[in-house]
């Protein structure tokens, strides 16, 4: 099959998305400020697997570092590779809860000698790596519940084992109900502008033998009109505790559909995705992408010069929208708030 | 600026829509079944270019046939050539209202000499062209009664100028207000997978000096749900007596994304584009595409082999989502059925 990401002896290796379907191509990292460089332009995307990447990125930065550092200067270089890899992309709330985690597992071993710090850094991001895998599966595992056999499931964007570490929260969901036996078949929004569905997850089910129907974004309403949509599962960026969920744009689009429609909207998230900082999805940052995204694809123009673009990555969708959120701890329902509050460590 | 199309003395001219906006070609057809073909393969598209197209190509087809012909296979001959246009494209009305209109002059002036008939047949086509240029504008000076000053206007596909005789519906609509001094701006869906608003549209405005946005279909949501946008205005491609309109695929989500938002939801369209014989927009055929127009972007293909595709061209809005509906003929509101009925002749 592919791998989205993979800590190898000589570096972290990554298929580039950007590339895919049409050709598969997997770069080694051995700098810090490269897997940066990666997720910012896209290389690797997902909230999840950005949040691995980071990871990756912080155990590299560290295993590069000379041996005869000073305790001092291993905590600045530390802190100065975290931010690096702060600033890549501002709404997945994986990549914060990532660095958070693997800041506080430096300060645990910060003591120890350099050897030992670094296999324990490195140890540390292949566990998050691995965990999510695990946290996938499980989402997988319960979230099938909720989708009957012979329904028709909407997907937006990539929410699979290309946005994770490697099996998918939202096409995890999906998959898990095939492996169970249940005949599904998945409409896939394309998702401009970047056409993570269109290029990713029709590419991921293809592979998988899942029937995949390719539709342009626009089409989504139509078809719940017509009865033959039974239920959407999408991913998450970052979810608020009131159960606000910021995911890619257009994800309001299809609740507010959904809900018109009287088709059940699920979320499939792992609880790293919740951000228990903020009261309501209207404290999430909206990351706003280059305009070239919009007016080209690829290298070709589809737009006139002259125009002015808009181009949003996220939306949040309000907690009244979602039927449910599926994470690996269980099915959260209204009331999202207190639901949520239970999760909290 | 540009032109549309245009009756010459050599044959039918259009500008390939399918080129724009990288380049400006303009075609001369000089046989009706090229007509057909560039009305099929959207060299020219947009119900009422549609119509004018299909009345041009009537006229073509008139025009080259021999002098001598027998009234038995000039009827005939014109009758193959009005089928050949009713099988184009389906779903706009105005197709079949054009042809319609030019089957009734054919009879009108049947007995007469053949030199009169080519010239009132050709007339008749020139004279669908200019009233609908006459109606765009009226349409426009009625509508933009219902655009406030400063508002920002979404438009979804194109129904400007390039869709029309040669101003637009609701384009039309938009720059009347704009002519009067009213300070909008629009916000431009790009309408895959045609990309009609980012190729066509957002070309119109910036030819026009109109500031325009060009988003993602997934876009527009988001920038209702932020406060944003003011009003939706939309042209139609056939409207059902009880006031659903079908449109370009993608406005039936924006009609409910505006209702969800509290924004009006204004469909701008010559009467030309009733359909006086269904009472509902569940008897509109709906045109399935090529899902090549899906799976590639020009040549370049963004989508994995093997992968299902739907492309419905168009999508029915039902009219309990609409606030009104611009005609010629004055402002259309609820009950529809009473007030269409009225234009009934």
């Amino acid at each position: 099959m592919f791998y989205t990401i993979k800590w190898t002896d000589d570096g972290v290796s990554m298929i580039d998305q950007r590339l895919l379907p049409e050709e598969e191509v997997y770069h080694l990292y051995k700098d810090y400020r490269d897997v940066a460089k990666a997720i910012k332009e896209m290389v690797i995307r997902g909230a999840p697997a950005i949040g691995i990447a980071a990871a990756m990125g912080i155990a590299i930065g560290v295993e590069k570092l000379s041996d005869d550092i000073s305790k001092e200067d291993l905590e600045k270089e530390f802190i100065k590779i975290c931010n690096v890899m702060k600033e890549t992309r501002p709404t997945a709330v994986n990549l914060f809860w990532a660095i958070e985690r693997m800041k506080k597992k430096f300060y645990d071993v910060m003591e120890k000698d350099f050897k030992e710090i670094k296999k324990q850094i490195i140890e540390e991001a292949k566990k998050i790596h691995e965990e999510d895998i695990f946290c996938n599966r499980k989402m997988g595992h319960i979230g099938q519940l909720l989708i009957k056999d012979n329904w028709t499931i909407l997907t937006h964007c990539n929410a699979g084992a290309l946005a994770t570490g490697g099996y998918g929260t939202a096409i995890g969901v999906i998959r898990a109900a095939w492996e169970y036996g249940k005949k599904i078949r998945v409409f896939v929004d394309e998702t401009r502008p970047y056409l993570q569905g269109a290029r990713l997850t029709s590419w991921e089910l293809v592979k998988l033998g899942i029937p995949a129907t390719l539709i342009t974004d626009n089409m989504a309403g139509y078809f719940m009109s017509k009865g033959e949509i039974d239920c959407v599962v999408v991913g998450a960026d970052r979810i608020a505790t009131n159960g606000d969920v910021a995911n890619k744009i257009g994800t309001y689009s299809l609740s507010v559909l959904a809900k018109e429609n009287n088709i059940p909207f699920f979320v499939a998230a792992p609880v790293s995705t919740i951000d228990f900082n903020i009261k309501s999805g209207s404290e999430i940052p909206i990351e706003e992408r280059d305009r070239r995204e919009v007016t080209h694809i690829k290298e070709r123009v589809i737009a006139p010069e002259g125009v002015d673009v808009k181009n949003p990555a996220f939306d949040v969708t309000p907690s009244s929208n979602i039927t449910a959120i599926i994470t690996e701890k269980g099915i959260l329902k209204y009331p999202y708030e207190i639901n949520i509050g239970k999760l909290r460590n």
